[in-house]
This record gives C-alpha cells, sequence and structure tokens, in this order.
C-alpha cells in the first residue's frame, strides 16, 4: 500500500492505474475509521481495480466554534485499516498542500446546501462541496464511495457531480451501525459512558418513525411528531432537528402521502457537547 | 470531423482518444469565429493529437442588461473554420443541455474576479468559471487554449485550476490584431464604419503606455495618466478603465517600480452601443 501526501503525484499513480486499464474507486475520508469507513473501502475494492482512500481533516468544512482542533487523529490506526480492506494508495495530504496560501476558489451548491445540517454549519457544505472537487480531480476515480451516514452530504455532492459534469460515479453505502442501533461515527469516540447510552435515542426515534410510516394511512406530520417527541423526552439529549423529507430534495413532505411513498428521517442533536446526526430511509405503508 | 451536441457522447469520444493515448486539447468558444480563435485551433492541433473546440455562447455569464441575446451566432461558418483548422470534435450543445433545470451549483473565484471586468460586469466570472469547469470536465483535454485578448479571464480560468487541482495545462496565446492594430473580437461585427475607426483608440493607447513605460525611470500612474487622457480625448468612446496591473494579481502597481518590471495594461471602453476591451504585456525601462 502506498501512502502519499503530495496530490500531484496521487494524480500520477492513479493515472497511471486507469491507463492500465484498472477501474479506480476513492473512499474520502477524514480519518479516525471505524466500520463503516471499512465498509466502504470494501466496496470499493469489490468493484474497482484500484482503490484510493483519502485521508484529510479538512479544516474550511468546520464552523470557527467547531471541533476541528479536536477531532480525533488517528493516522497510524487508519492506515493500517485501509491495508487490511486492501487499498492501493492513501492520500493523506497536509492542509498547506491541499490549500495554497492565496487559494480563492470554492464551489458552492445552493438550495440543497441552505436546510438541516447547512442551517446548522453555516458555510459547511462549501467546504465539503470544494475539498471533494479536489480530492476528484486529485484521485481521479471512476467510482466515489459516501457513507449514507451524511445524508445530505451524500445528496450535495451528487448534485456537486451532476451540475459540474464530473466523470464519477457516485456510490452511497449503508449505515453501519453498533448492536444497539448507534450509527458509527468518528465522533462517538467523545461520548463519555453515560452519554454513549443517551445517545442510542437517535436510531431508536428513526426505528419508531419507519414503524409509524408502514402504518396504512401514517401522516407525515404526525410521525415527525412523534419522533420528536419521544427525542425532547431523552434527558441528556438537546434536539436540533427531526423531520420527515423527500429523499431526492430535503423538501418537506406534503400533508398526505400515498402508499409507497418514500421518505427519509434526519435527526441532529447534541449529548454533552458532541453533535451526532443520523437518518433512515422510510417508506409510507 | 465530428458535431456533437450531447456531453455524455462529447466526454466518451475525448475519453476514447485518450485512452488510445492521445494528448488532448480544448479551445472554448462562444462561437462567432475569428482569427484569434483559429490561431488558438492552430496551436491547439500542433500540440495535440485530438483538438476539441466547443461552441456556446453561455447566458449565465452575460448580465441581464448585456448582450446575450444579440450576440453573433454563424454556427455554419464556425464549423468551417474549425474543420480548416484541423479540429477533431466540435462540442456545441443546447443551454438545456448544459444546464438542468434544477441545476444549482456554480465554481466562484474570489478577489480576481472583483477588479476591472468583475466590476463592471456582476457575476460574469461566476459564470465564466463554471461553464469552463463544465467544459473541462466533458472536453477532458491536457491541454485548453485561451486567448490573451480576455487578460483577466485567462487569469481567473489558471486560479480556478491550480486550486480545484483540475488537471489541465492551460495555455495563453497572443492576441491577434488587425492591420490597424484592433485586437480580434467576435464583438467587433457591431462596429459601425465609424465606429471601427473610433475603436482603433484602445490599441493605440496601449501601445503609447508600452513607449511609456520603455522610457528610463517611468512612473506608473503617469503612463496611466496619459493613456486615459488619449482615450478621453477621443470622440465617441466612452471610457470604463485604462490601468497599469500586476499581470499575475491584477492589483495597482507601486508607485515606483525598477526597471525591467512586469506590467499589464488594460483597457475597457464603449464605442456606440458596443463594449470592447484590449491589453497589453508592458516592461518598464
Amino acid at each position: 500500500m502506498l501512502v502519499e501526501s503530495c496530490p500531484q503525484k496521487t494524480w500520477q499513480h492513479v493515472t497511471a492505474a486507469r491507463q492500465r486499464g484498472l477501474l479506480t474507486g476513492c473512499v474520502p475520508t477524514m480519518g479516525a475509521l471505524h466500520q463503516g469507513h471499512v465498509s466502504l473501502m470494501q466496496r470499493a475494492r469489490t468493484e474497482c481495480g484500484y482503490v484510493t482512500a483519502t485521508i484529510f481533516v479538512n479544516p474550511t468544512q468546520f464552523g470557527p466554534q467547531e471541533d476541528f482542533s479536536k477531532y480525533p487523529r488517528t493516522l497510524q490506526a487508519d492506515l493500517q485499516l485501509c491495508e487490511q480492506a486492501g487499498v492501493d494508495l492513501v492520500f493523506t495530504p497536509q492542509a498547506d498542500q491541499m490549500y495554497v496560501a492565496d487559494a480563492e476558489t470554492t464551489v458552492q451548491v445552493g438550495r440543497l446546501t441552505t436546510v438541516l445540517e447547512g442551517a446548522h454549519r453555516p458555510g459547511h457544505f462549501d467546504g465539503v462541496t470544494t475539498v471533494v472537487a479536489k480530492l476528484l480531480m486529485i484521485t481521479q476515480p471512476h467510482k466515489a464511495y459516501f457513507g449514507q451516514k451524511d445524508f445530505q452530504q451524500q445528496l450535495v455532492v451528487r448534485r456537486m457531480v451532476r451540475d459540474l459534469n464530473i466523470p464519477v460515479e457516485i456510490v452511497t453505502c449503508p449505515i453501519i451501525r453498533e448492536p444497539d442501533g448507534l450509527a458509527m461515527s468518528s465522533r462517538n469516540r467523545y461520548l463519555s459512558v453515560a452519554e454513549r447510552q443517551t445517545a442510542v435515542a437517535l436510531s431508536r426515534a428513526l426505528r419508531l418513525a419507519a414503524d409509524l410510516c408502514s402504518q396504512p394511512a401514517a401522516v407525515p406530520a404526525e410521525v415527525e411528531r412523534q419522533m420528536r417527541q419521544m427525542l425532547l423526552q431523552t434527558p441528556g439529549l438537546e434536539l436540533q432537528y427531526a423531520v420527515l423529507a423527500d429523499p431526492d430534495t430535503l423538501q418537506p413532505l406534503p400533508e398526505r402521502v400515498l402508499s409507497g411513498a418514500r421518505a427519509v428521517g434526519l435527526i441532529a442533536a447534541r449529548v454533552g457537547s458532541t453533535r451526532l446526526i443520523d437518518n433512515l430511509l422510510l417508506s409510507f405503508g
């Protein structure tokens, strides 16, 4: 497994692989890898002849009050997981290799970035789209793998790729959960033992929403109400949002939906000082 | 010569050429081709094994009061010039093939787009960078060719390509001028006979600036003053700007410059209802 910090050399490695006729895959990460990331790398490994993982804690997608400086950095363990997953090349640049001092170009997606995470984390998605565009240019993948855990992120990246004609297929992989349902996240490391127990409320509320949706004549607003109520009644949890939305546009659902209608339940909450998100695809009964 | 309006098919043609090991070149244009464009295509032809020209009057780079609807469209003559220049593929999409109805992604370059053309044409460069990013993704060039005529544009495109790690070399080709010095431009077609004579003032003022700069101990502000004076004394010409600037940043020059210092003289002016620009690289004596 190659480990490379230079964008140009990374591009050269992948371009050589493409010229050998290999299908190239990329798994962009911020490191602090867990089984969710591993599942992305394994999927890429089964589908591609050359797999690049990127490890870069991107400063521009963190707000000034957010956890950039304390975000977990576990490079040695990360590289071991990459190697075990059969990754060919790890691209792990320093910030000044990604952003020259007078860099002034951003990629911005419109309306889709103004709601939910975009509303709670101003500027977050501009940082994400800009760095993902750069990572796609550097790692030249035929396929790029994102976790459904960051549901809005994969939608925003899909929109960017479509709108800018970037020749890559975005593959979204299922959320990997702990046995009790908690969605795996690098930020779970921040949780105390007590907070860890509280955190399971997010996935429980989403399972409740799924149960309610599956019943005949379920009404979106009522499902949302019960999901919120469960979360608001959870001590130690500070709810930011809990909504049902259109899974393509993230816009609110209509008052009444047809049987078979698809939706996504999305939750963000603070548990102690840790901000957690989770989501679940839903189908109305 | 292939003529293609579909982005996906264009990408497939170029990708096949790349897979055959050919160096690919792209010449993005808005059509209404003249010898300036032809010089770009000829340069691409000498340097590349597969040359794509794009012809697309991009609506998003025109302001609401600008000349989008009357911009000259001369597709049949354009295709003939492309064929004569040895172009392999002309990509000439319709607007709805470039922009889906709910497109919402833009590429933005910062400070470099706020001055000169950016100040006089708000939003212009956002349209340019977004469409050029798309055209580069679709036409997958190793090298892309731009005219020095749009000096700020080629700087902005270079900045975008650098900042987003787009793997393309930007080649800037010299301005092609009429015998009397007027820089060739698709918009010259708008000029009446009298306006055509007035228009030569732009290149004359730039030649004056070059002469003045070449003298020992030339002072930038004095060169600018004389350049402006010449333009302000030209009947029928409405000056928008005439400046000397740093050729990399477009920022103003210092009060005093060393012998051998480089600069660029940039002019924008209206002649009748036609807006013209011109520029010249300068060297201090």
